[in-house]
């Protein structure tokens, strides 16, 4: 407690930006209690990440898988929004920092919230399970209220691109791998499996895991809540979007565009006219 | 004031943050010392943001000028970045605010700075002149230092893509207009028609002033500085920001890409490989 | 249509930025038809703001009144978040713009959302009575919904710190005059007049028309759905965010935090402890 | 290269957007040059930042030292602005990325910038010595340039609140232990110690290494651009930008302003005044 106490006008404003995450005094940082120089160097930059989000050193078998998750993420290619803006912001004359801004804000519900929304499901059906409900009776359930009538999206099932996204059936064989070594439960791979099954059966063809999907099996596994699901792709995907705005910006181009710049784009509203009579 | 100066703690804690611009208290909201509800209906959008930005009101004829600058920057199109990225911002799940907010965040020196360098070079013009060169010569003088050898570019002159910007000549035409009306003293606009006929001949051909040169002209004749003049751009430009994010969010896209969705994009790095022996 | 529609690829790439706002060709850029050097310096700001937003030209006096809402929210002072941010942002080394973007991007649900959410209220009562309810039966009715058990928050009503708004009272006899110079039609200020009735005789006491509610009131008189009155707020704030980072930015702040240097923060966290024996 | 090279439309497009970084066909991932699922699980985080930056993998030993340059700089408080902002728009009504975007935009030239100044010394420093200069003198020159009368700011030392920042001697005593190793060079380690003896001797005070200079002496001995060091301190800082909006989250707070709720902030403009008559 860094204020005056003699002085209560300071020490309610020191108060109202309280935290548990750092302590600091002239000459010492502490991280959730532990100093600063003691951590830099003897663990991970995985385990530096989960230690700041949820207050406790993970064992290194722990930050590995989480490392692995954060690692499978990082890059989608120009055609995701958040990759295009990156590398169009790049020319436009702000900081890489800023270029990065601009892209990470765009990792929405729709474009970075499958993984939420895909942990979330996988949540509903574990607290059944909790309350005695069989796996296939759980899964069932939970899809029947995703897919009331066999029609309907299942987040973390699917890709617009990808028959099989490549990312997911390897992720998903390090959590067994992890769950067989005693490192996590086994419990939301298992679900993952079961919805991918049940998914299949309903809609008469694959729908395989995606990989929000993976990444919701490892993060719930480690027992990360679904919110911060996405706070993990943003730090997964931030270094795809550093890497393409680095690289757009060793190149000459100014105020890139979507398309090359000798194209327009088509108009479809009113013809010309006049302002009305005044 | 409203701290109890008898508490210091509080006292310097509203003092960090303090403001010319804005006054309150319960029931009371002044700004530059107008209370608000006296200002509300009274004077136009255009006056309220100059008292904000300068701290007196404008004459109605000054805000008119304002105004019509302000709306002359409102928009050119997709192939613009801030436009692209407010589109594909509004299919990504975030708010209307946050699609103009990434947007907004990509007018930098590049993208939006070229009326602030323009006016900046004006106004270097005009100190000339106010030390006693006659027009010509300082404008000589400004261009020897941006072209030095007879090549090079000059903020708020010449387009990619318009031989003419429709919007420059009759901003111009509304400065002249203004200044023989008394409203402003239409020296930027002298300067800027002399850089014009300097650059011409020694180019060899018309870069003829563009839309940021033109506001560059209305902006310095109304006294605003040259860093507000990327404030002021980012105001205009926030209105083809929010038409866009708009018009995208009423059809139904879904993380937007800057191709149509069945492209790719050419990938010209190393060949598929394996890992290093591990 | 710009496109070479000989050439597939290039037409199918155009296609997809298509837009009903701008059209544009070497030397031409015409807004929703109009031809930009007819509009510029003949209709107003709030008027191209209006054009870009729904097609088509207002009359003066829709302008106008478009206009004095926008004026009326430009600001509420250091202790909002997006003012506060803004002013930090100017002191960290990034462009106006950004420092801008930084504080728009938090204009979201809870800081910017309460006039759409106040205006979707407004136009579900306005439904209802479209259907044969009176006005007192669809206030209870849509009060009902958002008070069920006379508690509960409704948007665009009472304020954490103006016992009145000076806002909303001088905005609702703006649009009472509109409605009496057949400018609008009046039934919003109706239904929220109404509304500020019965919530009072529900809760015992006032809880007046705000900002956010005032400023619905005029948007939904001049027929603009709720999800675009969160954009008219970001431009309007968008003024005092300007205001407030270039006043900072005026001053030699470096970094500047949310208190005054000298203090720090509250830690609440662990006390100090080693590293598990690793 | 995906397109079909018979439509030069779709080829130019395609071509428009290309990478070194990513390709991708259904079914197929791969970042330069690797398969994705050969690299998940295999290479740790950094080593995947590393490839995503640089194209190829880096060692173990690498890639464990620019983690730990990650880990250290990941917070320093809610003073820091980029903090506070965080914590701020996380009770805005905004998701999480947005949050962090805010906060990540202001990681600019003053806030994000000293690692990327400090770096370019560095290495002008070196390209000195490339040139046969003894260290000690290509030390005074970089300082003369920095400090030409002795006074002055030399990036990378020296920090207001720290006497000594905990965190540099730390990652210096790893620079010197991987250099020891045959891991780096230690050259960059070298200059920086110089640099810190000579400034003590100008200034006839310690102004030791600070967070900034250590991991540019990091980065620099791994062969990071100094630009890249503003991206690096991105990915590092946004581990606390995320910590922070989440505990933040976690609570009730409601538009969060920087100064306790009862307070205000100062007014030091016009007192009340009357429109002029209008």
């Amino acid at each position: 407690m860094s204020a005056d106490r003699a002085d209560p006008g300071r020490a309610r404003g020191e108060d109202w930006w309280s935290t548990e995450i750092i302590e600091m005094r002239p000459g010492m940082i502490r991280l959730r209690g532990y100093p600063i120089e003691s951590l830099i160097g003897r663990v991970s930059f995985p385990a530096m990440i989960w230690l700041m989000l949820r207050g406790e050193l993970p064992s290194a078998a722990q930050a590995d898988l989480l490392g692995a998750a954060l690692g499978a993420a990082v890059d989608h290619g120009p055609q995701a929004p958040s990759i295009a803006i990156a590398r169009m912001a790049a020319t436009c004359g702000v900081g890489i920092n800023s270029a990065m801004a601009s892209a990470i804000n765009v990792l929405g519900d729709v474009h970075g919230g499958a993984g939420e929304q895909a942990l979330a499901l996988f949540g509903e059906i574990a607290a059944d399970m909790d309350a005695g409900t069989a796996l296939a009776h759980a899964v069932a359930a939970g899809l029947e209220r995703r897919m009331p009538d066999g029609s309907g999206y299942v987040p973390g099932f699917g890709h617009r691109f990808h028959p099989v996204d490549p990312r997911a059936p390897r992720l998903l064989a390090l959590a067994r791998e992890a769950a067989r070594a005693g490192v996590v439960g086994g419990r939301f791979a298992d679900i993952a499996e079961a919805l991918e099954g049940a998914i299949a059966a309903r809609k008469g063809k694959p729908i395989p895991l995606n990989i929000d999907g993976a990444t919701a099996v490892i993060y719930g596994e480690l027992g990360f809540p679904p919110a911060l699901t996405r706070g993990l792709f943003v730090l997964s995907r931030s270094v795809g979007i550093l890497a393409h705005a680095w690289e757009q910006s060793q190149q000459d181009a100014r105020n890139k565009g979507p398309l090359p710049r000798e194209w327009l784009w088509s108009y479809r509203g009113p013809g010309p006219r006049d302002l009305p009579g005044r």
